[in-house]
């Protein structure tokens, strides 16, 4: 059960810049590359609309690269393997997204993603640029209780954060606005994780944890962060009703809500899997009485070639529907309009 | 470098039935479930298209159920895991599909897919089921020699075809017009694949093959087959080195000519990894002087949690460009319109 230890990659130290060009080579429509090294959106938005950036530690493909572009994220700063973009770069990023509208940074919860993003608008403020403001996220329930939800992680459930921020931003909302979504949506989403087998560091090479093969950790965070503990690896649907009813509890998710279910792959888990888990996630709502609006599963936030996934569930009233319902075009992450 | 020995399932003989409830949930939007196991198209054109279908065996997600939708297949017949279904079935299939203007069969070039859809061909003739065709795809260069290309095998690169005949059957061409165009993109079509290390069968939780651990095999196909031949594992760019050229060779691709680019993931590799292939690859198209019009890269025709990936390519004139381009809303594929 042990993964990879020879990645198909050239040079460790080039990984980053040579993951980038290929990237932006192959979605040249989408997004472009710039000399420092950020995805921007290849067709921007006229003035008028508010700058939407986010930087990350790379690693977790598609996240972020693939979530930049039309109905999504203005700039991508990617950052190296597993590191947040130090703040100079956040900056830059802020630049190149400012459109006269104002500019929101998302920051995933993670001690080094949050410092380097304050440290980014501290020296915003002092070269006068205005009007760029940020916003936390955090939706992994194993992470800190209950009441301290500011404590939380980032994880996959971001996903929802990401899409209608995007969709609400393309809008014409205010930066208070979109600020004021991109919470809403956060206090409305809650995500549980789990894995069978690490990935190995593209890097080192070394593999990033070891399980016994008989066992699956609860709770897993986007680096293999230890979670709430070890079990048995039990059947599919077993490892749902495991998981499934903590998150219901946290919000809680209550009788009569319309939720988006994400399952996301966390990198090798198979399709086949993924749908056999869904249909226990979808059995054990329709029980409590919680409507699924829509659902997506796939690879969104992984942790390289990591066997595990995560269910992540957001309680959606009318205004999140419609967000959640309009286009996008990022390169993994496409949301085709409505035919009439 | 061994694979999962375990999956995340529950019965093995339900997982069939329970991935097919699972994705049909998953997706309600865009396609349903029948009573006898298939994939149909949720919002169906009117009278007036050629029905399209598609018979796979399973264990390949998201092909094929992942790729029914608008401008995409009307129907899919999945088989038992890497088993094609049976004659009966795809008649089955074939009369979900027809809406009175006749019925495209694809077949992925492998025996067992061949040999039922010619039986269930005669059946049709018996019931009386008039116009209805089939089109046998195939891609895979290593799997016959220049000259047999009737001999070759189906792999990943047949996506271009499932995806320009679609578009094309929505504008309403003529069965024999849409049988036509699917043998255009095939034979402007090549692949290669190859594999570092096996998936695991999700029933009998056996590894497909062994390599060493320094070693990989070129030429695999999308269950195990043995392919061109082995060599000792090398960086990314040496692989791309090793693969591409046989491709540009065999149709051969000429300086001057537009294509269309494909990698697809066979389950495990990480995209890290595929956009550094791919930048080795557009690097190489454009020392040949072959134009890269679009590129598509993700998990398309997967063999499970196998590591590995294909590359290929298609000569597109504006036609395929076009259909290329045009709209698409499958569960795992979907093409935006392009903004005014």
């Amino acid at each position: 059960m042990s993964a990879r230890k020879q990645k198909l990659i050239n040079q460790p130290e080039n990984i980053l810049s040579e993951m980038l060009q290929g990237f932006a080579a192959a979605y040249a429509d989408i997004v472009r590359l710039t000399d420092s090294g950020l995805i921007v959106r290849r067709t921007p938005k006229a003035a008028g609309k508010v700058g939407l950036v986010i930087g990350n530690g790379s690693g977790h493909e598609p996240a972020m690269i693939g979530l930049v572009g039309e109905g999504l994220f203005d700039v991508n700063v990617p950052g190296e393997i597993f590191t947040a973009p130090g703040p100079e770069r956040i900056v830059e990023g802020i630049k190149a997204a400012d459109r006269g509208a104002g500019v929101l940074v998302c920051v995933s919860h993670h001690a080094g993603d949050l410092m380097n993003a304050e440290m980014a608008l501290e020296l915003c403020q002092m070269e006068g640029i205005a009007n760029v403001e940020m916003v936390v996220l955090y939706d992994d329930i194993s992470s800190a209780p209950k009441g301290h939800e500011p404590e939380r992680r980032g994880t996959a459930g971001l996903f929802f954060v990401w899409k209608m921020l995007g969709a609400y931003a393309e809008t014409g909302a205010s930066l208070a606005e979109c600020k004021a979504l991109a919470e809403k949506v956060r206090d409305n989403t809650r995500s549980l994780a789990m894995a069978l087998t690490a990935g190995a560091n593209p890097i080192t090479g070394e593999t990033m944890f070891q399980l016994p093969d008989d066992e699956i950790e609860i709770g897993m965070g986007v680096h293999g962060e230890v979670g709430a503990g070890r079990h048995k690896l039990s059947m599919a649907d077993a490892t749902v009703d495991l998981m499934l009813p903590s998150i219901i509890a946290d919000l809680p998710f209550a009788a009569g809500d319309d939720v988006l279910v994400l399952l996301n792959n966390s990198g090798s888990l198979t399709l086949m899997e993924l749908f056999i888990l869904y249909r226990r996630v979808a059995e054990r709502l329709k029980e409590a009485d919680i409507r699924v609006y829509k659902s997506w599963i796939g690879q969104y936030a992984t942790t390289q070639e990591m066997s595990g996934f995560a269910i992540s569930l957001c309680r959606a009233d009318d205004q999140l529907k419609q967000l959640w319902d309009a286009p996008a075009n990022g390169a993994y992450l496409k949301m085709v309009s409505q035919q009439s």
